[in-house]
């Protein structure tokens, strides 16, 4: 590759967080300008998504942009926070209808923040949008409101891109955007050309799928305009590290991107409630320049050859061998 | 309702079985002439699902006919054994082109047997169809193939329905039709009126998926062709008897189905091991049977106010009510 | 029963929450004197388990009595909060000798308070003992260390009664006390007869356990020393609405406690993030009292006959003929 | 080291399989003679462990030991069939005082097999001890029977070692050792010293253990007789090839094995469905030896500081380091 792949992550990942137990925090609070600090310490990042709107007390635009121009950092995508508190019954789909508009003002205005800081996307991730009981909701007229808020903003800004990032739950026990499939399902009833998916890595292992497989449907729709890694237990979306758990299965989706030569940022989704941040991106970005370099020396006849004929093994010992030899 | 109940099961839920521990079998072989003699035995069934070919011997499909004809029996559906020895690399996605063809054929001559019975549709469980390791297989291939095989036999049958049965894995590591989603995602690239989806409430439960949200999305999309019952503790497709874990979610999946007015046979598809065939049939219905009980004195319109409201509790209770006073 | 069933809830039930999302909160903060009197509303309640220290402000002992016999609420337990902010990298095992002794502390306090109170127990629930990263820790050392801690101080306080809360997971990613059999096997080294265990049905369900089956081994070992329910989708910590998702296995493990003549409270450990508390308990309450009735109804001796011949569906069709019908 | 580490397999590895689906199975029958030239041709295979009754058809112990020898194997495992047709209700649990005897008798044949063939120890693998439903079993009774049958055994045969090999379930939905701490509560009960755990680590796993836990908590009861491996989902025994999924844990659990000078054979337990089984085995020993390269070249004292401090990026960093330059 004669391009430098970019690297980016979360601003989020800088921040300290609550959890229900220690409501103290796991560190003192930190203003989105903290981290933007602490992001510029990382060896290798590029990019940023940032929360919308900017945590930690009241900045300008001009305040962010500042601090991320003295550490280097441009802004990949804009997250709105349509999961707080007025938020916990549903964003597009509170069954409020003022929240419903005031999720559509809020993402709105994130809109407008992607076209000052010149980003690629507004993020979606409507967490509070599902169920936690059984009768809980009308199914039907659930989903049909997660596309009519979605398509809305979608057509009314139609020069920008908007990514859903689809998880299977937490906050809420199950949640609207659940998979890939589901994902898809939604946006090619939408119809419009500039709403994609942001892939979770870990999301997708939390639900059962196969991330290499994920991104290829994605991509074969068109639709993977973004991409996220981390780790977990399969069990829970634990956003630990990247790499610290599942290195084959990452390694296989990084192979997938590479063979549909999809360009884009290699992004972190981690949550690193009990560690320092920058050592812990520090420790996944190595770890990805680590799969850069098995994927500069996989024999990819060899595994086309072996996938040909489903030959787990196969392939498998042309994996383990770029692999295992690239530190 | 004037019309009564019909309720239906897969014929192998009156098989003996065998896993990879008790390879000698947890009963006795039986035929499927035997089979048919014990699901005559069940106090309410109408219908049963065959596996095609007849298992435990050569019979024509005079002899099958005679035998559901002594026990009132007739036939809902067709189910090819796509998944046995010679399938074990796949079936629409078998590696080998000779298997891919094997595939159609049989197929194709379960289409005629449901032609010959007068049944509702060819239903089809690719199980064999999926991966078991990372980098074995290339998604894209892997996925395409399975549209094209089950397109072309859509196609080329346009009398008959076919119906997909999905599941997340089992016995692959992971299935290609892996969710409900996933195989909307693929029928409707199909783009045929006669392919549809059965939905197997346990397998949805494996999947993570709420069945009664699995069967308001395939409804949406006029694909719900089918279904059956049995319970699981979520975690492995168990295919305990219906009701005995989750009853409530059980409840509120035929609820969604009573709600969009779908008509439909009741069945089970369950595998006592160690039970008494007949007598687990006859305690699945007698639960449906509580059910539906249940549902003629929910409170919809009550369930309905609630669930415009999200109110989970106030929706819960009604449903409470209506079942824990139904025996 | 000549003895009228006592129920009682964690306090916590009757505060607000945060998450990693939600950081501003589920709702308005609550001192604890609210949470008391929201507690006061619920119809059946008698005892409470307090947080300590008293949440929400600096609180007296005599303060919270004065509002605890305003709303006619004894004290159960004491729950010495052992996993906020300083204790983030763990309580009895955190690696810094500083942290450990305050753990000692705070449960030392905490015992004084269960002396003043007049209530059962000291409840440790060591959530932040435990790791999250393969590598991380010495598993031998961290075993150790959290027998060391419980040990001295079930020792110190031979007068009083300890009670370990297991739990497989959260916040930690695997946690020291995680299953039913780890805690006893610990409890048995330790020795002591004042340290005993608190049974948390969903957390049991979470384990893979099955939460009738836990509660026995406990009773045959004699460190039954109390329990709570609430349910879950057994994937995580849900903390929903007892009797909502399983009933059935909830019956099961109240007829344990009744076949063992196991006296004692009823609790709720549920987390009703966006549910009006006081309601959550109630529809809690009055489930369990629907149980209290099935098991009234419940023929004792043909489950017996069943039971003595593994007879699954036996025992189920009894079982369902007295919970379907105690509404 | 001065000993090369021994390798070994269960014989089943080299057999064929057949599961609920798949009944004509997934290839030809061998008999255990075949198996044994199979395991054979494996390149570093030194033991393996042996069903008994010898499957595939009446086979003397000469016969049998012929054709060890003519492959250079020797045995060290004795795995009594105690979990076929007749054992499905259970073995030491079934409700029939029958077949609780002949278990007994299955059990003591095995045990002179092993001092026959100077084996190391009999190994108990109760899968049918256990339930399927709730309500099903008289839960202290169960375990009490658990603990009698196995009990009596080691008692009988003090000059024999006995191990318990645990899992969580499958193919009952709750198996009765179903944990590491269970499985030593048990074995700590009957207080035999004769009585130990074999430790799979892929049911370690699934169990939601950390299997280099598990590992440590045996050492420190004396109780870790025997292990093996193989790689899983963490959702089902899925008994994929060691190492392909979870390599970095696969690690940890052998530096926790050599931290503790633990001396005995790394055992295989792979069931290669769709594989070839010699190539499968191969695949796996070469992942073992390139751990063993990878546990050579760590900086031990550097994981100890780091676990000192429960530093996981610390120390994950220097397990990185050894692993991803080994192969």
């Amino acid at each position: 590759m004669t391009n430098e792949q970019r690297y980016g992550a979360g601003i989020w990942h800088f921040a300290t967080y609550v959890d229900r137990y220690a409501t103290d925090g796991y560190g003192d609070p930190r203003t989105i300008l903290d981290a933007i600090d602490l992001a510029g310490q990382v060896r290798d990042l590029s990019v940023v998504d940032l929360n919308y709107p900017f945590f930690g007390g009241e900045f300008a635009n001009s305040q962010v942009e500042e601090a991320l121009q003295r550490n280097g950092l441009g802004v990949i995508g804009i997250t709105p926070e349509i999961y707080t508190r007025v938020f916990a019954k549903g964003s597009f789909t509170n069954p409020d209808l003022g929240v419903r508009r005031l999720t559509h003002e809020l993402v709105t205005e994130a809109a407008d923040v992607v076209r000052h800081f010149g980003a690629e996307y507004v993020k979606l991730w409507p967490g509070q949008d599902g169920w936690d009981y059984p009768f809980q909701v009308d199914h039907g007229s659930l989903w049909k409101a997660s596309l009519d808020g979605v398509g809305q903003l979608a057509s009314e800004n139609p020069d920008l891109k908007f990514v859903i990032e689809y998880k299977p739950r937490e906050p809420r026990v199950h949640m609207s955007f659940d998979s890939v499939s589901r994902t898809l399902l939604g946006i090619e009833k939408i119809g419009l050309p500039n709403l994609g998916i942001l892939l979770d890595f870990g999301h997708a292992m939390f639900g059962g799928e196969s991330p290499a497989d994920s991104a290829q449907l994605a991509i074969d729709y068109g639709r993977l305009f973004g991409m996220d890694v981390n780790d977990n237990l399969r069990g829970w979306d634990d956003d630990l590290v990247a790499g610290t758990i599942h290195p084959i299965e990452l390694f296989e989706f990084f192979y997938t991107l590479r063979k549909n030569d999809w360009q884009g940022v290699w992004q972190l989704d981690q949550f690193p409630f009990r560690e320092d941040s920058v050592e812990a991106a520090d420790t996944a970005i190595d770890f990805l320049k680590l799969i850069e370099s098995a994927l500069d020396k996989l024999d990819l006849e060899g595994v086309r050859d072996a996938q040909a004929n489903h030959d787990s093994l196969g392939a498998l010992k042309l994996a383990q061998k770029a692999l295992y030899s690239s530190y």
